[in-house]
């Protein structure tokens, strides 16, 4: 239960309690960063580490927000981009990962575009390591953030109807947050065209399976909208982006049969216009910057978390 | 007038106070620089800053040169370089920009291909905004670098006679020297093929246009050669390379109809044997140099006027 | 003999006296990050420091290792890539390095395809440059780490016999360990398939050419194995991969002719099943995942040592 040392690569396996205890961090960082008048920030925990971001497939913002809060807390931040073309054999992630290994550092950040790469590595690597988006298969941080952001809004996530709306199946934001935020106490939905619902949606512990968007958000208290996988389009699983914008996209039409209180997510980067419309991601619903600023603090929890205790813990692992 | 928590989008709209003050900054903080020996650079004034370079064109130096001043003044740096493809339209540079100030960096350094875009930007974001070139449009930092090397070289800019060669019109360097260096007094001429003057010369106050290299340097104090935009050529704005370097190339020939004391300077990376030749760059004439070690310093002192007052006025902004 | 404000371009010409002091400051420094538990590295020495790695041919590897090494001892490092095709011209990597001097770096490490291109730029500028590997001439780091992971497993490299296997020919990391491995008394033989031998082993100072491996490794007590250069392949040097791996790579078979004691050396990235197999490569014999940590521990012994004396000398350096 407690986070030293730990790896996360999963939201399944974590405990309410677990889940907790990064919430609980977070509130706290967040208080003590939007109070800081000073020229050093008072809690730089991670002053002497290096955390590596090992990036296989693109991403601006996660990168970046991974990197902005190891640096908030005192870290230097090693980016790396293997081209795809170097990691095409699965050896070549191992060798890669135990030759970062051998240089010391202390945290690594993956994403990878299989399902199961920051499991496997976890496996062979003593160091921790936080699963920053694996496949189809888990996103976790973005789950911790979007349920921190939740709780912002709407004081606890216990008894809430969330919807999320898109391609469930092929979505690790929609695994992690199905796993997050039953296990705090929520109900949840999903809505989209059927090619794209999961097909064991009711094993994965959603309520609710809909294909009518109207409906979907009747009774949510939070609809969390995807985004299209634009470069997946060609696959043909609905007729058309206005097609699919008519029927499951969020505008200022359809969001007036949201309940008053109700609030609209995205993990971004937006397509607007497709999925949602720039009136609505703007409008006063929505809470897509207060998830991107709650990135930032998530991971900063997060990491706060897995070095606590100070630098001796980590100075045994780092060259145990 | 004052700096504090200012963008900085072009130099048409600064006054000659503002201006001033700019160069005095750069010039105490040079001293500074040169003079110090101890480890720990005296005067971190960004410490716990966090700068973001944005940079959708690339480009090495200057971004370096954002990112060394920044780094000197105790800042930390976010360096992303969006690709063209995820950036074809308008919204996804309000949907990068709005999210990244999302994150709570204290300013953002921003280079784009479109004229207008760091304008836009600065209507939409808190935070300060430095223009790193905004296709044809501007490139303010560019001329505050060169009018304090020019300064440095004679003194004053103001009566000077200063000729820009090349290709004016589709030039955000000249564009942006030409009103500092009115502003400061001086009378700036240029010189180039007529298909690559400016179509409204007298309107942006220009004095002269010349289309011939040798009468045009005959009474010029600072000659400007610009950088001739290979990627450019097959737009045959001019016949060939060839006969561009030898109508309006400066060499060792041409240099010969310099007055005595006048300066040669080129913003970057140089073309050599083009517009100048390596001999001339490298000669006594040249203070190209001299603008490279410049431009970090004027962004430290540009960045430095930005956050004035130090961390409280920076602090409640950022999360203000 | 001194290393202060020095360059390191090549091994050749290192006497024995000089490679002794980069060991032994390695041996210092890594005693200091292993025993280390505060969490401000106790050996901030180059604080204040610019560290830029101007890595004109990718490597992920290398360029962390520097940028690691730099960052342990409190520098800021700038990464810089220039893309292959801004380069063609030999004049632009001098232009470059002359505007990144301008901008007062106080260290360039250099990784460039053109054999000599550190030795030309040391020329010419004026800060010291490390040679990260240029073309098929040196990659001194990697012989020097190498070195020092030789005697921290066998005590001292003197009398040793060392067999390196492999594209000996256009191998840098082949001709670097020759002339530190003799410089320091062992005895240095090659193996592979002839058209990849050096033409002049013997002026090189190789003691014996070896075309089998299971005779070459016999008596070694130290095998180096080199990577394939797979985008080499189709100059076939060699009939195939395959049998290259059945003549010249290192497995469960071949392995089992190795004297007991024996250590197998690979500078990375593995090819794993051609030069060497993954059981070999994570066996006993091995000692490559100790030459990666080693190689962040020699680059900062090189470091510290090029400023040794503190800062003093290198301010002045800096703006001399």
């Amino acid at each position: 239960m407690a986070w030293l040392n730990r790896s996360l690569i999963e939201t399944r396996k974590l405990g309410e309690q677990e889940i907790r205890q990064v919430l609980k961090r977070a509130g706290e960082l967040k208080k003590l960063w939007r109070g800081w008048r000073g020229t050093e920030f008072p809690h730089l925990s991670l002053r002497g580490r290096t955390v590596v971001n090992l990036f296989f497939e693109a991403s601006t913002r996660t990168r970046s927000s991974f990197e902005l809060a190891a640096r908030r807390l005192g870290a230097h931040v090693l980016n790396l981009h293997p081209e795809a073309s170097s990691v095409t054999k699965g050896e070549t992630l191992f060798d890669t990962a135990r030759n970062l290994e051998a240089m010391d550092p202390d945290l690594l950040v993956l994403r990878h575009a299989s399902a199961g790469a920051p499991y496997q590595l976890s496996k062979i690597l003593k160091i921790p390591i936080i699963n920053a988006g694996d496949g189809f298969h888990e996103h976790p941080t973005q789950a911790l953030l979007d349920l921190f952001t939740i709780e912002e809004a709407k004081g606890s996530a216990k008894g809430l109807n969330v919807l999320i709306v898109g391609d469930i199946a092929h979505s690790r934001v929609a695994r992690s947050n199905i796993y997050t935020l039953r296990t705090m106490g929520a109900r949840v939905s999903v809505c989209g065209p059927p090619s794209l619902m999961p097909p064991l949606a009711r094993e994965l512990g959603v309520a609710e399976v809909f294909h009518d968007l109207r409906k979907g958000i009747a009774d949510a208290d939070v609809v969390m909208m995807l985004r299209v996988q634009l470069e997946r389009q060609n696959q043909m699983q609905f007729p058309s982006l206005g097609e699919y914008s008519r029927f499951w996209g969020l505008n200022a039409d359809t969001v007036q049969s949201l309940k008053k209180g109700a609030i609209i997510m995205h993990p971004g980067p937006l397509n607007e216009g497709v999925e949602i419309s720039q009136e609505v991601a703007s409008g006063p619903y929505s809470v897509i910057l207060n998830q991107v600023n709650n990135g930032v603090i998530i991971r900063m929890a997060l990491m706060d978390l897995i070095f606590d205790g100070g630098s001796k813990a980590g100075g045994d692992r780092r060259r145990g």
